[in-house]
């Protein structure tokens, strides 16, 4: 076993020092080799919030943003790159499309986001498209991958998938004669438990081997935080000879991921989240290779057709191989430029594996939060979830703790990407947020009781991290966390 | 029959003066209603275009911008509420999305654009949504509405459709196990001439109106720039049994619409031409009211749910009654914003109505560009459209005259919006629209012999449409057309 120190690789810097000591943010900000691109973004301030607890001086400074896996902050890179096409569109009109000043066809500009991605997913160029948004890609993706039989016909997925997922399930059970309710299945926690043990996971999909058309979960679950065994879970639904596909909104640009090693059927993201594209920016999906021939697309648009032919304007659809076949329309350019930017960022961090530096910054960072909210003096186990959602946690005093939570998220770093999902009782959980805003902290509330806290490594510093100042306490909490 | 001068005003202004002479274009200019719109757009330049054989000191200027119909300009209020919405993101973050500093909460911007848009396509706002991307929504709205039967299964749509829909129709007829050649049926114009009678139509409708499953037609033929009579063919595909769609592409605010009284049964469009959001922008579609309870959304999406339980996360799906209920994903806000401030201008020119005012001056524009276009010594009736294009067309000299074209967009007014489609010869089209682009002249070239004008009301002036001297000659045209 480790020590949080080493984790966080504190003792190899200073092996004197504690992890909750008020001098070990500053040091591993210090040495973190991710310091210089918090500069890159545009971070939301302390007034923007309205974080009106905090002092007057300090209100155009960056509040501590952890909802960057809800909305990913502005890159000055994405708007540098958004008001020259804004220019370009503006002079040079329509030509922009196939003579851009620039040096930035418009025509071909999804392909320079799909080279720049292609190594934060793990996949070859031909397997991914940068296109459309994340539930209308799922769609395609079922139309395509999901082939019920008479036999085969579930859809194994996790309990409370993100809503529009679950909506998509249903369509698609719909659209096949099939009833959602026999159809999709939840797989469930154990009693006292917030997520899904692998080895259950691995299980249930043998025990519905006979009748199973699909295996899709979420790469990171949205509401838990946790990173599922994607490779091993993928093979196990090829073992039981169905297809696999992820939902990737958490995942692309929070962990490391080979697609096409991992032998994933299909997936699709969203990049306003940890790629930082903007509210509502253009989605992606990935294509294995094996499955470029065999796949047909199902619903061709003049944008996927073979692209030395496409303004021929030929009548019979000719799709470009792989993923950017499913393309269906011209993509749009503001949406890509702000998405380039971002990426450009990624590749500064590394130009060919950008995931595995953000990824050992995340796990230091998740690890060192956590540590220093479990110090807290309202932190109480998991296994009290039941109790902390109810307001039952009593104090020594038996009175009510309000600001009592735990944390869902799993500790196991292998287990989570950059997201602590924190419990609190239903009742507190508002209160508790709106007190944390005001004193320049946002991170994302869920009813009943969750509140989620992402510290993406690109831009939060172990300063953000350490929010136990930031309540004005002490990181060691023999004051009160909050409320 | 009126003149030419009637039809474009000239008459009233000043009886004595004819279409051709050189100060018409300045009279018509200062007595155009819509004259103050065109600096509500940053026009293309000379210089972006690469006019090179315009002076030095008009290099900053507009060129002659006839391609909105490809890609619209950008209105300065586009990018006036870019650059403000750039900045929420970057100062406020996620909470942009429900308390939103400028009252523009993302969560519902875009119902500030279908609030604009309605009036235009007229429309309730409940039958309209600003969503996704036409081929996309294309798609969708074949999903729910065709449904073909053993004896009803055939689509009509016109000859040569834009190519995405024929790539969505063939999809749609192999989705539901139909091959394509047979179910697609495309009207063709009758020889020698180059557009569809309406009659024709409403015969072909009629002949197979056993066999119908479907029409869809563009409301605006984008190689044509036939604007079919709408309600006529609505109501002969219901007379025949079949629902009728359109593809609005080059409709939208190009020419007024009334989807609702018309009685249309669904219908979708980009915004990016005549409605300016910019390349790649948001698309949109429209379900009839009749249908809200009858057609349901078949791929659902968190963003169709209802919006007052949305973020409530329940698991199964509750449709926004109506056109709304059909968005699968969040909606993109930079595209949104983009095409707000387009709309913003249209609402200026007319908060209810502006389309009326607008095609009073498109009918205006474009039998002006026509009559001087006519005038030149180049221009031969559409008759001998195939000599044209085979290059048979010869001088008094008996030599091939180069340059010769005809118009093959209908003459009659209510047959056309603000486009007029050009047919040269096959060699001499790419030489006739690079010449026309280094005098600042940009219009849009589609193999083989096209080249499209469109007179954007908004914003091209009579000036503008006075290409003749454009091209350094008298409108009268004694002299070369070009070449
Ligand atoms: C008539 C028509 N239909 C469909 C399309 C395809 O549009 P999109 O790429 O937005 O799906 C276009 C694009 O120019 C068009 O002109
Ligand atoms: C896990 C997950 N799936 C799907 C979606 C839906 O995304 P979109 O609205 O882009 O379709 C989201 C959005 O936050 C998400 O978090």
């Amino acid at each position: 076993m480790s020590t949080v120190e080493e984790v966080i690789g504190l003792k190899a810097l200073d092996p004197g020092l504690k992890a909750y000591d008020p001098k070990t943010a500053t040091l591993l900000d210090e040495h973190d080799p991710l310091k210089e691109f918090r500069k890159e973004f545009r971070l939301p301030t302390n007034k923007g919030i309205k974080a009106t607890a905090v002092q007057e001086n300090l209100q155009e400074e960056p509040c501590v943003y952890f909802v960057g896996n809800s909305l990913g902050p502005l890159a000055k890179r994405s708007q540098e790159l958004l008001n020259e096409e804004l220019d370009v569109w503006a002079t040079v009109g329509v030509t922009g499309h196939f003579d851009h000043p620039l040096k930035r066809d418009w025509m071909t500009l999804a392909s320079k986001a799909t080279k720049l991605l292609a190594p934060i997913v793990g996949a070859r160029e031909e397997e991914i498209a940068v296109m459309g948004t994340l539930t209308a890609n799922l769609h395609l993706m079922m139309s395509s991958f999901y082939k019920p039989t008479k036999e085969r016909f579930k859809i194994l997925c996790e309990i409370k998938p993100f809503p529009s997922d679950e909506y998509a399930f249903a369509s698609q059970a719909a659209l096949n004669g099939l009833d959602p309710t026999t159809t999709v299945v939840h797989l469930k926690p154990r009693a006292n438990e917030h997520t899904l043990r692998t080895s259950d996971i691995l299980d249930a999909i043998k025990e519905h081997s006979s009748s199973l058309a699909l295996v899709l979960l979420s790469g990171v679950q949205y509401y838990t935080g946790q990173y599922f065994a994607m490779p091993e879970i993928t093979k196990a639904a090829h073992d039981a000879g169905a297809p696999c596909g992820w939902d990737l909104a958490h995942g692309v640009g929070n962990v490391p991921l080979s697609l096409h090693d991992w032998d994933v059927d299909f997936a699709v993201w969203c990049t306003y989240k940890y790629l930082n594209s903007g509210p509502g920016g253009i989605g992606g999906l990935f294509v294995h290779e094996k499955w470029h021939k065999e796949k047909g697309v199902q619903y061709a648009g003049w944008w996927g057709h073979d692209e030395a032919t496409r303004f021929e304007m030929p009548s019979v659809f000719q799709p470009i191989p792989g993923a950017q076949g499913f393309q269906q329309s011209n993509p749009s350019i503001l949406n890509i430029a702000s998405l380039l930017g971002s990426l450009e960022v990624f590749s500064r961090v590394h130009p060919t594996d950008p995931m595995s530096v953000i990824r050992a910054k995340s796990i230091r960072a998740t690890a060192y939060l956590e540590t220093l909210l479990r110090s807290t003096r309202f932190f109480v186990g998991p296994h009290d979830g039941e109790k902390v959602l109810k307001g039952e946690i009593l104090t020594g005093a038996d009175k009510p703790m309000k600001g009592a939570f735990t944390i869902i998220t799993p500790r196991a770093k292998a287990e989570r990407g950059a997201q602590l999902s924190l419990l609190f009782s239903e009742e507190a959980m508002p209160t508790v947020f709106s007190e944390m805003v005001k004193r320049g902290v946002i991170g994302d509330e869920r009813h009943p009781g969750i509140i989620r806290f992402a510290p993406a490594p690109l831009y939060c510093s172990f300063e953000d991290l350490n929010i136990s100042d930031a309540f004005g306490i002490n990181a060691a909490a023999t004051a009160s966390f909050m409320l």
